[in-house]
């Protein structure tokens, strides 16, 4: 185990650079501008899995955009690890509120700052950059097979089809996972569970047209303020979502578990200081870790109407919209919630106005049992580069796949996440650090090595 | 008078080609980049003047956007009428729902589409080739000042220096001005009244930058949903406006105010079919015409926040915006509106967020006197071109400087538009009947000859 370290040690800056490489394509799944970039990206991640030593990769067209398999078999009759990645990332908007270009990286202060810098390409090429490690070490402990796919942050509506006509092709004994984060370097924590999404869209229409807000206002319903209407609407003084059905099959946490919680480490002033806000919201009777882990809720990703420009203008608008998700947990069901949520919109809005809600993309919550092999593996792992055991902490983002995957494969998930909170994520300035980046890759070798012996 | 109809008949198409020019210049006065634009239009309107046969033109430099001052005095000891209307327009946004470009004027079924048409370049060009008319036909009752500005659409924040640094060159008997509408060619009306604006931007910023909402939705204000919450608590339940002290000067009309206004024709199934809406919405108590012209009104005139683009985009935004503007009726003053606004988003906002507002323009309401002379000679001059006395009524809209000219210059104002309310000002498809056009240039010339005629 000395010779990953070693070889690590001697390849840390090209490994480094490469990653740059891969950040500098503008794989933006959500943008169908960036249809070229993400075949670019595909390509240059099979051969990134090539030359780190994979025997076999190859990208699978789909219905949307591509997936790259790769894989490397040293011994049929060891476990396998299925690594799943993504290399799309998020819009780059708002653009001016980035201190360097998002597709041009940036270092400061050991911080690679890009987009797709932690989410994901950061995260799954550290398992790219483990399997040269390993290769080139001569000890790779068990078979690795890799799904990379390009459409994780559009709610990968391709990869269904994909898994359940590549079964064999994906058979594994467990999927890892690096796309979620970790308290800190000195904290170390694993995610057990990640919530699920339902996202949609609302567009009021009131007059067919725009309108002089001087001749027309006061006697035509305003888009923009029955928009705002519905969306107060949405949660009472208390900060509780107010949509019928919606808490219905949330699985409640129980006291011990909420108790156990509570010990990983937060400290509520940092956390206000480096938001910069003076008082925090949420549900009431949530402590802000129950909120973003054990609770479902409702944001407001986007709204736009009437005129955004320099200066004045006296508009009516004809149409307003708004971009709305809700984040799930067990045993709450995407589907379920998505459709309560296109139905409350459409009914309360009033007849003044009319409403088209459709669905954007979700996924469904999924949680790690804490006493699988696959927990106990990545536990380990932690634990000896880390040189402290990792505390369990349920994470507040998606990986809509999660669920999919176990049904379809009928195996268990394992995230192990290297980003820090305070990573940008969807946001400008995203940054991964590059301390993180090769604790990763240095734990890597770990999980395979004791995920193997386990299951031996 | 004879003399006036024939030389306009002669010379009808080139009044037309004529206007079509000045309708070229996109003179957006909110918008700095189009500062050269707005020079060019000074020097096309003041250069129109000067052909019309004014005996002085000038351009006036101001903090802002240039003025256009020009005269024709015939005999000082006649009365004089000042024509005020603005050369700018509106922005023309949204550009993907005009049928045909903003600034390349397009001739349809008799009307003109243009950013400008009707507001205002279409109606003060009338009153540039009734000065032609009258001039070319040996005739002009009266003295003709013309004040042409470029700020109008932005709440005139010049002009009011320009009035009182030149009370000498503006005096004047009366103050005409065609920047309204009228119900129809057959129903021909007089707007007696504007009513006043005040108009701000509200900044609402949560936390210091954008956030992934997955791993801080429902920890953190989203300024997106504070917004709509604070925009939802501006009406209650009956569109009543919620905000302390709004009402508190309103004038409220009479019995037979109302009763005399609600003789006017109006078709609510013809009002909402044109709009395309299915239920009217306003103010519980009132009429749709009391509702646009006797109450003031409050309206979202833009909002903005989060991701706008294709697809999803799981962000919590840091910041939300909006623009809102109040329409006043008489004693409402704006300055006190204005802040009475600014105060309320302040006041309300949560101490989970920040608040950033302030003033983006204002002005203030005002009324004609239905026995003054000037009524009285434009109610006879469109009685005399329609065949038909036009009925009183009070109007929407705004002219922010009429106040303003009445305190300064001690005169009175009256309304002659020519306008329609389906011409879709500050909207997309803005227009100008070509009818309306040419029935403006007829009637202007007789409004000067019974004014002249009522002063001697």
């Amino acid at each position: 185990m000395q010779a990953w370290k070693k070889y690590q040690e001697e390849n840390k800056e090209r490994f480094l650079e490469e990653l740059l490489g891969l950040l500098r394509i503008p794989s933006v799944s959500a943008n169908s501008s960036h249809k070229p970039d993400m075949l670019t990206c595909a390509e240059a991640v099979k051969k990134s899995l090539l030359q780190a030593g994979a025997s076999k990769a190859e990208i699978f067209e789909t219905a949307g955009h591509p997936v790259v398999y790769a894989e490397k078999i040293v011994d049929a009759s060891k476990p396998t690890v299925l690594v799943y990645g993504h290399y799309d990332v998020q819009p780059p908007d708002p653009l001016d509120l980035w201190e360097s270009a998002p597709f041009e990286p940036s270092i400061r202060n050991g911080k690679i700052y890009a987009r797709g810098s932690a989410d994901d390409k950061g995260q799954f090429f550290m398992h790219v950059k483990a399997l040269e490690v390993m290769q080139h070490s001569g000890n790779i402990p068990g078979n690795i097979k890799f799904i990379i796919e390009g459409e994780e942050e559009i709610g990968s509506p391709s990869l269904g089809a994909f898994i359940k006509s590549h079964k064999d092709l994906l058979k594994a004994d467990v999927i890892l996972i690096s796309d979620t984060s970790m308290i800190s370097l000195d904290e170390p924590s694993i995610d057990t569970g990640v919530r699920g999404l339902a996202y949609i869209q609302v567009e009021i229409t009131g007059p067919n047209r725009d309108l002089h807000s001087g001749v027309y206002g006061g006697a035509v319903a305003n888009p923009i303020t029955i928009l705002a209407q519905m969306i107060a609407s949405c949660h009472d003084e208390n900060n509780h979502i107010r949509i019928p059905g919606f808490y219905d099959d949330v699985l409640e946490s129980s006291a011990a578990d909420r108790k156990k919680m509570a010990q990983a480490p937060f400290n509520e002033k940092e956390y206000m200081a480096d938001l910069g806000v003076k008082k925090l919201w949420g549900e009431k009777g949530y402590t802000t870790n129950e909120r973003t882990g054990i609770r479902p809720t409702l944001e407001v990703n986007g709204i736009w109407g009437g005129y955004q420009g320099e200066g004045s203008k006296t508009v009516l608008p004809s149409k307003a919209f708004a971009k709305i998700s809700a984040r799930l947990i067990p045993n709450q069901s995407s589907g379920k919630i998505t459709r309560l949520l296109l139905d409350y919109f459409k009914k309360v809005a009033p007849e003044t106005v009319s409403v088209h809600a459709f669905d954007l993309h979700g996924g469904e919550p999924y949680l790690t049992p804490l006493d699988s092999k696959a927990y106990l593996a990545a536990e380990k792992a932690m634990e000896t580069t880390f040189g402290k055991k990792p505390v369990p902490v349920r994470g507040g983002g998606s990986i809509p796949i999660c669920s999919l995957f176990e049904k379809e494969l009928g195996i268990k998930i394992v995230f192990m996440g290297f980003g820090l909170d305070s990573d940008n994520l969807h946001s400008p300035n995203e940054k991964f650090d590059i301390a993180n980046f090769y604790k990763g890759i240095e734990t890597i070798p770990y999980f395979h090595q004791y995920f193997a012996e386990m299951k031996g």
